[in-house]
């Protein structure tokens, strides 16, 4: 996944210190597969997964929409070129000044998942679009989700009953099936919660329009996902299943899905050691770890693949940790990582599949180590 | 542990936004305390705690010394006041040409717990002092270290042998008791193993003379811990008991003992809701959380108190997340927090003893957010 452009740069630019790379390049090959796999479907790329403004303005010129969680995200949408009737203010956790400062903003589309969410919005939102996550069961998901977001679907009917009657747009339901969802007929499973939604509030009189379909896609860390047009297949029968020919408006927010194989880390072996003599586990320190941007390893969740110029010779496990003075700071442990034995202080590591959730994660400066730099080319 | 300082600033100030206030006054009085405890070790400020400029030009002013993890740290701590013979590079994972950066700046302290280590500071930090950290059990903390840093006892004499062949000064033994570490017998335990080293080497001939004790001296959060003067006492009894007459020169690595509870987090409730009508745990989100600085609540470690107006009245257990899209930022989930029932959104809530360990954890942008603001008074 370390493009061709990714390795030239590297080589020829020869950044010091730990940084991310992204290919737009790859960007744009995702925004394209994801519009050809659910053509129906109006594309909102998740900010928070790289608020980085190049990728920004990259997908706001090819016509994608934008899902942010806060106001700030809101305003980065906008500098890169997006009209605020392509931004949703995808938050179900706002303060009532921050919806406020979105609509005067122009935002118009906010999401929420109980009550007393829609009566902030109500009050400083008058008349805007508003639609309700419900929960979803997560299975499947190698990052799955708690309970945080979402309401049941019987209590999703009650909120959206008390938007409509508060004047604002009773407008739709959003799931998210869980971070990197492999199980295709997760989409299907949430879809049939959607539709209950729809017929419920229907038969009063309200009429529904939308489905957020959320994120969820996956990008290829270590193991093969099912293509964009398999997800694309899956998802269209499961809507034509529950809603035959009255199909929905349908959004989907991939950001990890869209920039998540974009991007490669630069990083360096500081040290490698072991803790006692007859030891048969090295400890491989780099000098990016959970605090720099891989917090994703939290629990060892994602397993990125590594690249060493070493590949292919004999390898062993490994214990991998960053850089800071923080035990916690170890990224596999409990699955040690066979690395090359000839791995030595000084190589350069490429992580792959790190172009989501790694520069906005990255510690403000832990240790005194600076934040992850980032290059987009 | 909001003092009348902080409770003043609050009120006056009035700073939108989630906050860390310092207390400058808490800060002086746990180095007394510790001086107090400790007459004879010498204190070395664990600045990764929290490298706020106030805190280290207060605590250099005092006669502090610093325990540094970075480069950055170094100069910190340099342009805080202190000189260059008060300042340990305390991180065992250094790449060489910061080590040599920091020898430039006249550091001639440094923690190792490999060969591997020891090699590259005898090639750019040619005489340097080198104290080898072995590994304790960790019995008793609250947030256990991992094996990530130390080397165990039998293998430290290779390392400072090592130093010593190099022409380095094989200067002494250092080890952490785990953070939060109320069993004051793990003094005793670790002492016991420093001893060792010291003996094995010294009938090689080789004189170590010191013993940096670390860190893991708590602050005060739900729990009542023993006080300064009880870890004194013990540390000199378990010195005596393994040194005799002959003690070495002691070192002292506080971070959140000394500044733990000399901070206090304003926060938000931004909402309050449930996930079905019929649950009967509320879910609190305030407009902090673990990506905002509250990053030791990872796997519900440390509990935090909370300050509310409403304390004293009735109050019922909630489930306590933070304000972004991550379905990861709950704070207390498995145990929930008792909280007042009438606690509504809009209200301030305080959380006390996050005076280390919170700002310079903050992501850097995630969500959008931007990292916590910290005032030092």
């Amino acid at each position: 996944m370390a493009t061709q452009r990714i390795l030239d740069f590297l080589a020829t630019r020869r950044p010091s210190g730990p940084c991310l790379v992204v290919d737009l390049d790859v960007v744009r090959d995702n925004f394209r597969a994801f519009e050809k796999a659910l053509p129906d479907s109006k594309i909102y790329y998740a900010v928070k997964a790289n608020p980085a403004p190049e990728i920004l303005r990259l997908l706001a010129a090819m016509g994608s929409s934008f899902d942010t969680a806060s106001v700030a995200e809101v305003e980065m949408a906008m500098d890169a070129g997006a009209p605020a009737d392509r931004i949703s203010f995808g938050n179900t956790i706002k303060k009532e000044r921050d919806i406020a400062r979105a609509y005067q903003l122009g935002i118009r589309l906010f999401a929420v998942d109980c009550v007393e969410e829609v009566e902030k919005i109500a009050r400083v939102a008058p008349g805007a679009r508003v639609f309700c996550r419900v929960l979803t069961d997560g299975e499947g998901a190698e990052w799955p989700l708690s309970r945080k977001f979402g309401c049941v679907p019987a209590m999703a009917v009650d909120v959206l009953r008390h938007a409509k009657g508060l004047g604002l747009d009773a407008y739709g339901v959003s799931f998210h099936v869980g971070s990197q969802q492999t199980d295709l007929t997760a989409w299907d499973r949430a879809l049939a919660d959607a539709k209950k939604v729809f017929a419920t509030l229907a038969e009063e009189g309200i009429v529904l329009k939308m489905v957020n379909m959320g994120g969820g896609f996956p990008t290829r860390y270590l193991k093969d996902v099912p293509v964009a047009q398999a997800y694309g297949q899956a998802i269209f029968s499961a809507l034509r299943k529950h809603f035959g020919n009255a199909l929905p408006e349908t959004i989907i927010e991939p950001g990890r899905g869209m920039v998540g194989n974009a991007g490669v880390i630069k990083s360096e072996v500081v040290l490698i050691s072991k803790k006692a003599d007859n030891d048969n586990v090295r400890w491989v320190f780099l000098d990016i770890g959970k605090f720099g941007g891989l917090a994703e390893t939290m629990d060892e969740a994602i397993r990125y693949p590594l690249v060493t110029r070493h590949d292919g010779s004999e390898t062993a496990p490994c214990v991998l940790a960053g850089p800071t003075c923080d035990s916690a700071d170890v990224m596999y442990e409990k699955t040690p990582y066979p690395l090359p034995l000839s791995l030595t202080i000084g190589d350069e590591v490429l992580i792959e599949g790190t172009g989501a959730y790694t520069t906005t994660y990255s510690a403000v400066a832990f240790n005194g180590f600076e934040p992850l730099r980032s290059y987009v080319i």
